[in-house]
C-alpha cells in the first residue's frame, strides 16, 4: 500500500480524495488544509483525517499537491527535502522546466522523487505529443483545447479586483488557436471595463483572443466538462502524410486528479529527482504485476 | 552517433534503412542479409554496406531486427548475448511475454538491452492503452484495426502450400471485432479449397471471420496504408463517462520502421534487460537535450 496525503482541498483535492478511495493499492493518510478550514464538516470527508500539518499524518509516502499552480513549487520543495515524494499538476507551460529544476534539486537533497505537471495538459497530452514525435519526427502537432472550462484561467480571472466569481471557457478555433470566453460576477462598485482590462493584461490571457462578459451567476452556467483534440500530420522516415489524432471528452478535475493518483503509484518507483510525465515509463502508472500488464496491454 | 545494423531486408528492413538515413543521430553501419542475397544490386542500397554476418560491420550499438516475427527471438538472442542491443517489432500478441522473458535473460547475460514488440501494435498502441488505463482505470478499451493490409497475416497466408502470393486485409467491424479478407494468387495445381482450409486453420486467422479469395495478381491490389481506432470509455476516480479516442491513418511498414529506429535511440539508454514499449519513458525515444524536449513538448 502507498500512503498518500492530499495537500489542498479545492476542486482537484476533492476529486483526488475520490480517486484515492477508488484505488485498491492506495491508502489515504489524510488531507492537509489551511488551519482555518480544518474542522469544517464537509460530508464527503467523513472518516478522512484532516490536518493543517502533514507531520500529523504519520508516515506519508507521497504528497499529492492540489494547491493552485503558482504555489506548487513552494509547497512541494520542503516536502521533497523531508524525503516525501510529490506529484503535482503545475500547469504554467512556460515555467515547467524552471519548476522541474527546482524540484529536482530538492528531491535529490531529500532522496525523494517528484512527478510534476502531471495532469492532462501538461501531462498525458505531453506523453501523446512525445509519442507522436517518435512516430513521425517531421511535422506539426496541433493541440486544440475545449470547448470547456479552464480551471487555471478561471482562478486567475477570479483573482482580479472587483471579481466575485469567474468562469473562463476555452473555445478551439482550429490549428491550436483558442478564444477565451470569460464570464464574471462583479463585486459591488466594480466596472466591467476595469475587470476586463485587468484580465486581458494577465499573461494567462494576453496571447489569446479574450472576451469578458458580466453574468448574474457563474454557478448557474458552470460545467466542468472539457476536451482536447491533438492532431499531427507528419513524416515517418521518408514517408509523408502519416496522420494521427487523439481526442477526449472528460470531466476536467476528475481526470487531472486520476492522473495525479496514478502518478503517486509511479513516483515511488523512480530514482531521486524530478520528472515530467513523458520521462516516466507509462506502465509505472498502473497497479498489478508486470507479467499481467504486459499480457493484457501490449 | 548510435551505430545500427538493419537485420533482414524485407518490407520493414527497407523502410528502416530510410528512417535511419533520415535521423541525424543514427549512423547506418549496414544491412545484414542472407548470404544468397548479398551482392543483389538494389538501387536504394547504393552506398550501404551489405553483409551476411553482423561481425563484418565493425562496432554495432543496436541491431534492428526486421525478420519475420516467428524468427525474431532466435535472431535477437545471440546478438544480445554478444552485448549488442536489439529492437524488434515481434507481433504475436499471445507470445510477447514469453519472448520478453527469453530476451531478458539473454540481454542480462550480455549486458545489453532489448526493446521488443516495438511497432505500432504491439508498440505505440500499447503505450496508448496503458496511458488510458492510468487515466480511467475502470472501463473497456476497444482496438479497431484497419481497413488495411496486415503484413503479419499476409506473410502467414503466403507461407501456405499452394500460395504464390497473398494479401490479408483487416476490416474493422466495431468493438474490436475484425474480418480478415485474404486475397491469394494460387500456384499451378493448387485449389482454393485447400488453401482456404490451411489459412483458416492457422492461429493467426482461427479466431476471426476469414474470407479467402483467389485473384490474378496480388500486386495489382496491394496498398500498404493502414489505420487504427482505439476507443475507451471509462471511470476516473468515481466519475463516469470519460471518453477517449486515438486514431491514425498511416503507411504501415513506414510507421513500424520509424518506431524501431526511435527505439534504437531509446534502447541504449536502458539498463540491461528486455522491455516492451510501455515500460520505456517515451522521451527516451527522441533525440535532443532534455531541457529543449521538456520546453517544447510538455
Amino acid at each position: 500500500m502507498i500512503r498518500i496525503a492530499i495537500v489542498g482541498y479545492g476542486n482537484i483535492g476533492k476529486f483526488a480524495v475520490e480517486a484515492a478511495q477508488a484505488a485498491d493499492d492506495i491508502e489515504l493518510a489524510g488531507v492537509v488544509r489551511r488551519a482555518s478550514s480544518v474542522g469544517t464538516a464537509e460530508k464527503e470527508l467523513e472518516g478522512v483525517k484532516v490536518v493543517s500539518n502533514i507531520d500529523d499524518l504519520g508516515k506519508v509516502d507521497v504528497a499529492v499537491i492540489c494547491g493552485p499552480s503558482k504555489l506548487v513549487p513552494e509547497l512541494a520543495e520542503p516536502l521533497l527535502k523531508k524525503g516525501i515524494c510529490t506529484v503535482d499538476s503545475f500547469d504554467i507551460h512556460t515555467s515547467v522546466w524552471e519548476s522541474r529544476c527546482r524540484l529536482d534539486a530538492a528531491a535529490k537533497a531529500g532522496g525523494a522523487a517528484a512527478i510534476l505537471s502531471a495532469g492532462w495538459d501538461p501531462g498525458t497530452d505531453s506523453v501523446i505529443r512525445t509519442l507522436l514525435m517518435a512516430m513521425a519526427p517531421k511535422g506539426i502537432t496541433y493541440t486544440n483545447f475545449g470547448p470547456g472550462m479552464s480551471m487555471g484561467h478561471s482562478v486567475v480571472a477570479r483573482s482580479k479586483e472587483g471579481v466575485k466569481n469567474a468562469l473562463s471557457m476555452t473555445i478551439p478555433t482550429g490549428t491550436g488557436i483558442h478564444r477565451r470566453m470569460v464570464y464574471v460576477e462583479l463585486e459591488k462598485g466594480a466596472t466591467l471595463e476595469q475587470v476586463t482590462a485587468a484580465i486581458k493584461a494577465d499573461d494567462y490571457f494576453a496571447h489569446d483572443e479574450t472576451h469578458v462578459m458580466a453574468v448574474e451567476s457563474v454557478d448557474a452556467i458552470k460545467d466542468m466538462g472539457h476536451g482536447v483534440l491533438l492532431e499531427r500530420k507528419g513524416v515517418s522516415g521518408k514517408t509523408q502524410n502519416q496522420n494521427f489524432s487523439f481526442s477526449m471528452s472528460i470531466n476536467n478535475p476528475a481526470l487531472t486528479s486520476q492522473v495525479l493518483i496514478s502518478c503517486a503509484r509511479a513516483v515511488v518507483k523512480q530514482n531521486p529527482g524530478a520528472y515530467t510525465l513523458p520521462e516516466i515509463a507509462p506502465m509505472d502508472l498502473l497497479p498489478g504485476d508486470r507479467e499481467s500488464l504486459v499480457k493484457s496491454l501490449v
